[in-house]
């Protein structure tokens, strides 16, 4: 549809509010779906079922983009907007495009940061959907996560409370097993028909989990920011077994990780069955030595109820941008303990969807040194799908800000360092940019620069960009102004994206081989992409590397967690930082997600709350039904 | 849509994926639903948007019929199956029928319940969807609780912190008051127009809300049985303030009651404001004197967010029965320390839709000492609707038990007393039911009682307890086979629904006024109800009702918290007890919900886990996306 634009930019709610939708089942009919591949949420939200894949499983896939930045400011450069921008900008110069982002957060969204579902004349409508709620994914990736956690407690203070004969007994009133139970039959290797054929010990083994409480790493989550519940005291007054644990914003769940890598229901239901909550303890009851084991999900026999509570959750959700292109709004993984990317699942669909002339925009979390390189060697190593060129989005205001401008505070006035002509601030922050081309280029893929341009910025600081970009390797360099105008702000960088995609070659290469120790992986990384002098492993972490070497899961590819404020591991290092090393803090792995996660540094897994949170402002127009005071 | 009945009956999931189910599209159509008034959730399940109700204020109400119950064993006497057997049967007979029913807390469903939509060929269906996030109502309360929670919290820390310059000047950035900061401003009865105009004290007064942290009320909710969260400690590691507190089962969240209550959004936006989370402390950090106010959530700037949160899970669900008559499913709000009856809104919208000769069927919560008592006192006398018929399920098995029989519990197999005849045991457990009838007559509604009937009941028991009943003021007593035969089975409890609302006078009252003191409602209940000499207030009993008189709040309804499992407080005193006390342990408030709800005894608001947790039968076909294993 047609948008009238204004000046100056009204709210991004009153934009999203202003927008003429189209009902989704046009925009799912424009995109070649049937009537029964759609599930209606409402008018303008739809779930795409996954039989979709298997239908058009012989289609030529699209072309498959990734937008990422150069390391942000505390404001963030409109990675989202520009995403969403060059899909608008494609859609405006007739190309068939599909967005496909992650869900946020509705802590963020009522704490510090407000809503994610771009700004401006580049929006996915509707924005209040988008930003609450949605069709409840993150709350069913809650419950599922939750129910373990619940499975975790019950079964320890059970064991702590009843003998393994009464334990078999419950477990198995009928005498019989479940699949479930079968496969940790297996996993311990012992060969039993029924319950009654096993020895005293093997019985012990297999009803007593025993598990370690000291282990479990297993934590409960909520999609609320509440800092409160960041450490906290369970199963007191006599509920239970009293223990330290805590709480993480739903989006850092295993759980959503998970969903966002899987390829199919039949995927996910393994995955749900590998993930390990801890270990067991090693003296047991009857004081027989035992090795330390990993405990599983499968183990709890919850697993199948876990997977049950996903089973909507697992397909993608349409939505539209602003001029009614196609939008999948998908899974919402953290980008620093997880891949910070939106679902494979999604991306496959768009792809066959858009057909082999199409073109789908994908973005990942943070600067492109965390959520590119895993939108590289993570999410397209699982999902076997090669990238046709890498968007990077940049500002003049964080470039000077990496060639040593003022500190950049969120909701403080900007230094006219920023707001005024300033060439050798410029380019003095320009190698963040330029090492980001670099990285980008090692995996193969052309890049294409996306100037965010804001109205300060001047001709001449735009040229600079451009003459340095293209220099570096960069294809091509366009200024984007799809805040202020949508798709026809962001016709020039769709042109530029689209002969990226004709003229480059694509080489697109893994920058490590599964079969590198966990080790060899790490160091690569942090040569290649953060160009640290070497790596530095802490005690725990080298104590993990061999613990997880052991345990066969040495084949899992990187999910690097650190900060995104910088190359190195030091927010305060900006620019292209050398002579640093990368400190190792801990090792820990995902299996259910499918990846091992080194910590560079603490990463905070539950947000906190400003003195003033966005909720202060928002409010129901009880008349109207609408939501007022979200941007 | 015609079903075919099989014998024996097959699982309850077996006969909903056997069933031909409708498109909701075609139900909502039936009903005379306009397009634009329907919000599709897939093909089976679809929000009704609260615009119908204006569209239809002048037409005529149905018939509204409550379902209820003698005092049940722990298996439960089969009230959910009965009231959609009525309404199967109603709809068997020809009549116009739309079933009203609470959505059920995925706790139990995983935990040691099952589901909850009925069983045999009475079902709401899709039976899944039914017991599983349904349209994700009980996240959103569970999203918008929670953060009220982190809103508390996150005052408390940042009070703490700060001087009340700085709070002033974070909360007011502008210089600006929000509409909800000027609800605060009347409370204390300051007149401002801007910060800058207020006085120190009444600064503090203003933006130091100094909540009390023993005073809070306000807990954290989950959708899992998780006894482990029951008693929690909070804010530890220096993440707020160290604080004792637990979680409820969102079902039991005064929010989930104030949804079951309101009447619009507008009244929904005002009763999340009047929530009263704790009180402020008697000294201020100025050390002056305070006085003991509420604080509420609209102190914490908070409910208009709270209410956006809801703004979808105000709208009833609709689905349909098995054979294709609608039922709307909406809100569950616990039975003891809530009301324990589903949506106002839902009935309300139910009643237009099915006209003058049609009839909406609801269920109570609990047996009718509990649910009907509230149905009447506090659903009916807030929603201002007239129920014309008290549907009393009782089972034989559970008539005996009342007669002594021996203790019935859950997987255990039955004592020879239950399925063998013995008109003694039978006739020694009538009180039990005579007196729920007499108890529902002088709320002035005719009663019919149906009797759940299984195979091994024997004709004779059957006629005992329908001459009793009928001595004792019911209209007639019905053998409903419901669950064995569907609508068939319930024709003829629905053809004496019929006759007892065409031909009983109705007169219905209240057994208490709005303007008697809390202590003269309590007595009135506990005396007409369940038949008490008196009733024994705790100190700190006595001290709320102080408190709560005090504060204007002894004009609301009462919400009488009590076990099910007897008409007194000690649930092993079964059949109609005389002689007995009533000790009222604590009083508390639910401003939001708007009832004052006194405690008789202890009642648990979050479930544990048995040994064997429902989970572990549940898994999700792969190849299909079947659910296996609930029921």
């Amino acid at each position: 549809m047609p948008i009238e634009i204004k000046h100056p930019v009204p709210s991004d709610i009153d934009i999203a509010h202003a927008a003429e939708k189209l009902p989704i089942t046009e925009i799912a009919k424009s995109v070649g779906l049937l009537d029964d591949e759609l599930e209606l949420y409402g008018k303008y939200k739809a779930k795409v079922k996954l039989d979709v894949l298997e239908r058009l499983k012989d289609a030529p896939n699209g072309k498959y983009i990734d937008v990422t930045a150069i390391t942000p400011t505390p404001l963030g450069e409109g990675k989202t907007v520009t995403t969403i921008g060059v899909s608008q900008g494609l859609h405006y110069i007739g190309e068939k495009v599909f967005t496909c982002i992650r869900q946020p957060s509705q802590g963020p969204t009522f704490g510090i940061k407000g809503g994610a579902a771009g700004g401006g004349y580049s929006q996915v409508v509707p924005m209040e959907d988008f930003n609450l709620h949605l069709t409840g994914d993150i709350h069913a990736v809650g419950a599922a996560h939750n129910l373990l956690a619940a499975a975790i407690e019950n079964r320890m203070a059970k064991e702590s409370r009843w003998s393994t004969a009464f334990l078999a007994k419950a477990l198995c009133p009928d005498g019989e097993y479940t699949d479930s139970m079968r496969k940790r039959l297996d996993k311990l290797g012992i060969e039993s028909e029924k319950p009654a054929d096993l020895s005293e010990d093997d019985k012990e083994r297999m009803f007593r989990l025993n598990i370690d409480p000291s282990s479990i790493q297993w934590r409960r989550v909520v999609d609320v920011s509440d800092a409160a519940l960041r450490d906290i005291t369970v199963g007191k007054g006599g509920n239970g077994l009293p223990r330290e644990t805590g709480y993480d914003i739903t989006v850092a769940s295993e759980i959503m990780a998970a969903l966002g890598m899987c390829s199919s229901l039949a995927d996910l239901r393994e995955r749900m069955g590998r993930i390990i909550i801890g270990t067991n303890k090693t003296g047991g009851k009857r004081q027989v030595d035992r090795p330390v084991m990993p405990i599983t999900a499968e183990d709890l026999n919850v697993s199948g109820a876990m997977t049950v509570l996903l089973k909507d959750a697992i397909k993608p959700n349409m939505m539209q941008t602003l001029p009614g292109s196609p939008a999948f709004v998908h899974t919402g993984p953290f980008a620093n303990i997880a891949q910070g990317n939106s679902s494979i699942m999604a991306d496959k669909i768009a792809l066959k969807l858009v057909g082999e002339d199409g073109y789908v925009v994908t973005e990942s979390g943070f600067g492109a040194d965390c959520g590119m390189e895993k939108f590289m060697n993570l999410k397209s190593r699982v999902s076997g799908l090669v990238p046709n060129c890498v968007v990077m989005v940049a500002t003049i205001r964080a470039l000077k800000m990496h060639g040593g401008g003022p500190k950049v505070v969120a909701g403080k006035p900007l230094d006219k360092a920023y707001t005024n002509e300033n060439l050798e601030l410029l380019e003095a922050g320009l190698p963040n940019l330029l090492q980001h081309i670099e990285n980008a280029t090692k995996f193969g893929v052309p890049v294409v620069v996306a100037i965010n341009r804001f109205t300060t910025d001047t001709d001449a600081e735009v040229a600079l960009v451009r003459e340095r970009a293209k220099e570096t390797g960069a294809y091509d360099a366009v200024a984007s102004e799809v805040w202020t105008y949508g798709g026809k702000g962001g016709a020039d960088l769709a042109r530029a994206v689209v002969k990226a995609i004709e003229e480059e070659e694509n080489n697109f290469k893994f920058l490590y081989d599964d079969d590198m120790s966990i080790k060899e992986k790490i160091e690569t990384v942090a040569r290649e992409i953060y160009r640290a002098d070497g790596v530095d492993y802490s005690p725990a972490a080298e104590a993990k590397i061999k613990q997880f070497t052991k345990m066969g899961l040495s084949h899992l590819p990187l999910c690097m967690a650190k900060t995104h404020l910088s190359f190195s591991s030091d927010a305060s290092l900006k620019g292209a930082p050398r002579g640093f090393r990368m400190p190792i803090t801990d090792v820990r792995a995902s299996v259910g997600a499918g990846f091992i996660f080194p910590l560079l540094g603490t990463m905070k897994t539950m947000p906190g709350l400003p003195t003033r949170p966005v909720y202060t402002d928002i409010d129901i127009d009880v008349e109207t039904g609408e939501v007022v005071g979200l941007s």
